[in-house]
């Protein structure tokens, strides 16, 4: 917990820094306000529905955090825009537990509700990079794709008018590979020819410039005008990170224009962090269209990732700078009274509540890994002192210099 | 949620400097596991309780904090003790929605697992007034009570042997008022002589010296140990918010011991915060009973208090300090750069997604509360600087020192 909520404490930062505000949603969701919004999958399989017998109402946990603000900037048209809000929260998923796969697990998302330019997907796109540099990850890619590019050669090359089935199946080659995708597209019922082409698009991956470049050949409007929202991104980014990869479709079906997946080599645990643009979900609420681009960033993913590669650790048990010991019972009161001062100065302090002999109080107060112990006993009452002591160094100091005096001792 | 967020910090900080580490439970508990623990009241009308029909088991929403933590200690015996942990979290009730009682809500809690002695008790009460005086609450009361006491006069003096019926009554007080309490016990068919003797014993309240006084006359072991307890309480804390309360009773069963409750004058709206000793609810899970204390401090029910006192104000809209203005649109790739810049060095910085003109940009950046504009123009590009302005103060300043000139603007 106390790993989780430095990271969590990081991404708020860095959300901060460019300039997203704090607002959060609630746990239960009306399952009415989100059926037919997330996908099959999640709504026949992953989210948790039940009926609450003293309302008579279906809820959902909530399943993910971007529904819920789509709902909020529908019921609420006037809030000022772009709205720039940060929600880092709990989801809840009916997954098979397993590493990295959790029931009940941390998202940190923002959001830029507003805007239908790259700007703001370049933003969003810019944090996320700025969250993976801070952690210090050095190998991660941020994989970039845009809806329309498949969807419209789709249906200006393959005559495929509804890509939601072959997107599901392209979605799962992280998962089970190009033979995976393969066998499931022929299963879908696609012709081979076919399936051959699509493979052939999804194995397209590389610099922006260069792959853009065979692309600008098909005259498609939704090409045409995804290739121009890309372009403005790369540009804007200038990231040696970022690959434009067109096997990239994102899991859930409300994306309308740009995606992106921030994923490690190594482990293996499936991306990071993801987002896009969803410039047509609040409309579904209100029935007005309002643009809308954001990311999700997969706090346990990012953790075990992190814990595998070295960049967290877990060494950190507790929170305390310092244990008051007294050395005998009778000091107690002294020892509450150092503690008192040490806090009231912004330490951590923690004391004797369990009447413990001396070595007893030590040994608790090195298991849960303390700096500093402080001894008092009847010596140190009679003088108004306390004894530090750290590493094998001990030094006595006056009860009035305390604060001063463990502040050095800490650094 | 930025007023939430300082006060739940504040909060935190406080926990840590009284020794206590994060520690976090599910929000999905089992109803087996919770069944029976928390009172007919919490089980049969308040209580989120539901089917989950892939699993097919009956899950409850944490009711309260408490019990998961106790449920977690009994399931993992080897936790070394005292476990002191503090959780920072959302809980449901099925309340009819209003002011100050509301069916999500958070509540911060500390608890000390493992010590039977009054210190842990007065270490929770003193983090808990340390809160109160941290945000500025001028009056506010600690009521201290303790359940053994009543428990104890109610069977040593008037042949009640299970006291729960009358405090679920004498609970009510606040909100029912004493001709309230003396009706529901009548209604319950007690004799008048004895709801007489009971209306007197809960008028008793004052300094513990005065009261416990005229209490140890009582020769029952409950009464004394209580006394004794509450008294080494009294003594290490010297407090004078504090108040010796025999009405107090908190509604929650699982109570052993002391209890207490925070309380303003002003507003009326129930208690800020409330904790007590439970030595037995561990025991429920594990059969083996561990001593433990703790407090529940409630968020929202602590800013409604602290918003009418002019404690708390919500006068903040965002955490942003500088919006980057772009003079032009062909500024825009400076602006993009001089926010970078700033959000390196650190501070919360937006800029322009809507392509608005200047004016726009401005009067947006107002509605948020922005301190400081910083404008750029082909001019400032063509020089490598920027203006700072606030308040109708201009600064230019060049783009190598933004940084530091943005800080001691800001200051």
């Amino acid at each position: 917990m106390i790993l989780r909520k430095e990271v969590m404490a990081k991404i708020e930062e860095i959300f901060k820094r460019y300039g997203f505000d704090p607002f959060e949603t609630p746990v239960l969701e009306y399952w009415e306000t989100v059926r037919g919004k997330l996908g099959e999958e999640a709504e026949t399989k992953l989210m948790f529905i039940f009926p609450d017998f003293m309302s008579k109402e279906w809820y959902t946990l909530r399943y993910e955090l971007t529904f819920p603000l789509a709902r909020y900037i529908a019921m609420h048209p006037e809030t000022p825009l772009p709205f720039k809000r940060y929600h880092i929260g709990r989801v809840w998923r009916h997954e098979e537990p397993q590493k990295s796969r959790y029931r009940e697990f941390w998202q940190c998302d923002a959001d830029t509700v507003g805007s239908p330019y790259p700007e703001a997907d370049a933003e969003i796109i810019k944090l996320n990079i700025e969250v993976m540099r801070d952690f210090g990850f050095q190998e991660f890619t941020v994989k970039v794709n845009d809806r329309r590019l498949l969807t419209g050669i789709f249906e200006e090359e393959l005559g495929i008018d509804n890509p939601l089935p072959v997107y599901r199946s392209i979605d799962k080659l992280d998962k089970i590979g190009e033979d995976g995708v393969r066998a499931d597209l022929l299963y879908k019922g696609m012709h081979e020819d076919l399936v051959d082409k699509i493979m052939g698009l999804i194995s397209v991956r590389g610099e922006f410039e260069e792959v853009s470049e065979n692309l600008r050949g098909v005259k498609n409007e939704k090409v045409l005008q995804a290739l121009s929202h890309l372009e403005e991104i790369f540009s804007i980014l200038e990231e040696k990170n970022l690959l434009f990869d067109l096997s990239l479709v994102r899991g859930l079906e409300y994306y309308t224009g740009p995606v992106f997946e921030t994923v490690v080599k190594e482990p293996r645990i499936g991306s990071l962090a993801g987002g896009g643009r969803y410039d047509r979900l609040i409309g579904l609420y209100s029935g007005r269209d309002v643009p809308a681009t954001g990311v999700s960033i997969g706090v346990e993913r990012l953790i075990d990732a992190g814990l595998e590669l070295g960049v967290f650790n877990l060494n950190k048990k507790s929170y305390i700078q310092a244990f008051v010991v007294s050395v005998r019972r009778e000091s107690w009161r002294y020892a509450w009274k150092v503690a008192e001062i040490l806090r009231s100065g912004g330490f951590y302090v923690s004391l004797d509540l369990m009447r413990r002999n001396q070595s007893n109080q030590r040994e608790y107060a090195r298991k849960l890994g303390t700096e500093v112990m402080i001894f008092v006993g009847p010596k140190e009452e009679e003088n108004e002192t306390v004894t530090l002591y750290r590493d094998g160094k001990r030094k006595s100091v006056p009860l009035r210099s305390i604060v001063s005096e463990l502040s050095a001792f800490l650094s």
